[in-house]
């Protein structure tokens, strides 16, 4: 049986596997002079954020000023949220966090944040740096590319506690790429609306601030970008499988999963459901790769239940034990309190996520 | 500014809608004769738990074991696992429970969660109660209705550390009835499945177990049921809503949360995104019910985003709050560590949702 100690269904991550993806993305950072700034969402644990700054990292991004005090308390001094704070609550506590630490960064993408985080730039009687989100084609937060960016980083001037420092952008399309060549042409594309801001504004010190894992395997074929934000490179996942960035042994985190009823020949349900593998879904349909079964299909989930579909070549037992790889693994690791680190199939760490849950 | 005393994204549950809620169930039940056992997958919280008790319940149901110790360490009492159970860790931390509650059942569809449960049984020196699961149209765990359910409860009798209670049926399709008319034709059929197999056994004295909120309307209509377990009806849902068993003043529990970008004119974004909401879909698209506000369309979801699509008829101000009611209120709530209770638009108290986390 496969990790006898841990009860399923919990999450394993192989720290062999995770030393390499991030010496990777590293590598592939410091080759194009680019600044790396991984993206905590993913793991939300100081264990894996340290093991990233080791490895060169320049700081952390968090998606949650809950996540960045939780880092903060744990030692990390230079962290970007990469989203937008407003909220008398939440001022309070970002003006707490930025006398903590040594950088504090925060994005935006209306007046109505800048005038906020103006206020608590003015209470701290020095300015907070910004980024300027611009939607590169994932309609989602952000100002449009050109016009739109140009005249909203110019009114940024008016507000005294804060001062731009950068560039901003979440790769959105690139996951739906069908090639190497889309990835290639949305990043340029990307880091090209970008380029055309920062240079309309005349401000060369700007930071031109890339996001997701597929153009940081490409930030040595985009000039201009000066830092990347991947997220999901540590652990890879179904999603980055199937754009082929990641071969299923480079993901590295899985639900260790237990088979509980197998009532039809075709047909077995494990014990990770939406409650442990998120229910994300995937292009290619399904809801999760089974390790080294490529022919079972994880056809439907409840919370508690994964449904496994299969042909007659497939034989599986109740009480045995299989791996799944989650679609997407961000979502999946946030449903549990603690993973598992292993090595050459033996678990030789507990590790807490300490940023779940720190919901605001 | 709703209820500024709370950050978001969180959860706010209306306790006076909650009340009446679990009134309106039990009241059916107890009009049907039928024992009503609530599933606490939707809150994992004593505090509801203790609610459902109070208004009548015979006892509850759990998804999983660990969701059962922290019911037991909260001092109930008479509790069905819902779920297989199987692995040696799993078999001593039943054997534990076993010991410590007055009464404990747990379902099975297969020999080897039979033989496992069994070897408790005997360490017990009792015999431990099962369900079997019959499937009635889900096509998830339970054996197929007719002469395979009928065998194996006949072959159950091989293990002698346990005794068959009831026969359980958890109505799958019932989510997607179109009708009230679909509604009772499915609960009519998932019972009638049932009662053959418990005729077939000629044990008179077998629990008619069915799961699900839409059943336990219809159980003055599905005479043979002995005991429902629905989960939903307390906080109610947006999937509710889609079959007409929910008005909007009947979902109890909401996101709160702030619009945080608003960069086009159709378009706004807020802080609940998957993480908060959970990702499961609707029939009828869309990622959540804008309370007030239905021409609003939670058109998509990443981790921390809901992005809002509208008309031009709308406003919404960035730093704005909103309620939002889940697709499916139950993951929804297992993304937090605690929600609010409400009544009359102010917060009266904190409850702790104990079952969260507690995957295995």
């Amino acid at each position: 049986m496969l990790y006898p100690a841990l009860d399923t269904p919990c999450v394993i991550v192989d720290l062999d596997v995770v030393e390499r993806n991030v010496r990777r993305i590293q590598a592939l950072a410091d080759a194009a002079g680019v600044k790396l700034r991984p993206h905590t969402k993913t793991h939300k644990s100081a264990f894996f954020a340290r093991m990233q700054l080791e490895a060169g990292a320049a700081g952390i991004t968090c998606a949650k000023l809950g996540e960045a005090e939780a880092m903060a308390a744990a030692g990390f001094d230079d962290i970007l949220i990469a989203y937008p704070l407003i909220g008398p609550l939440k001022m309070a506590r970002l003006e707490a966090l930025a006398r903590r630490v040594k950088r504090l960064l925060v994005s935006l993408d209306s007046y109505e944040v800048a005038e906020v985080l103006s206020g608590v730039g003015q209470r701290l009687g020095r300015q907070l740096e910004v980024y300027a989100e611009v939607d590169t084609g994932l309609h989602r937060v952000g100002r449009a590319p050109g016009e739109d960016a140009l005249a909203f980083c110019r009114g940024l001037e008016r507000f005294p506690g804060i001062r731009l420092a950068g560039l901003m952008s979440h790769a959105g399309p690139t996951w739906k790429a069908g090639s190497h060549e889309d990835l290639l042409a949305f990043a340029r594309a990307e880091v090209a609306a970008m380029l055309a801001v920062k240079e309309g504004l005349g401000r060369p010190d700007l930071e031109i601030s890339v996001g997701a894992t597929p153009i940081a395997h490409l930030v040595g074929e985009t000039p201009g970008v000066t830092e990347s934000r991947p997220g999901t490179y540590i652990f890879g996942d179904r999603s980055l499988m199937g754009l082929g960035l990641a071969a299923e042994a480079d993901c590295a985190a899985r639900v260790l999963t237990t088979v509980v009823s197998h009532p039809v020949l075709d047909r077995a349900v494990v014990d990770a459901g939406s409650k442990s593998l998120a229910m994300d879904s995937h292009r290619d349909g399904g809801h999760g790769h089974v390790v080294g079964m490529p022919e079972v299909r994880v056809a439907r989930l409840s919370e508690e239940h994964g449904v496994l579909e299969f042909g007659p070549g497939t034989a599986l037992q109740v009480g045995a034990r299989l791996e799944i790889i989650p679609n997407h693994v961000c979502p999946a690791v946030n449903l549990f309190d603690r993973v598992y680190g292993v090595r050459d199939g033996q678990v030789v760490t507990e590790i807490v996520v300490e940023g779940r849950g720190k919901n605001t």
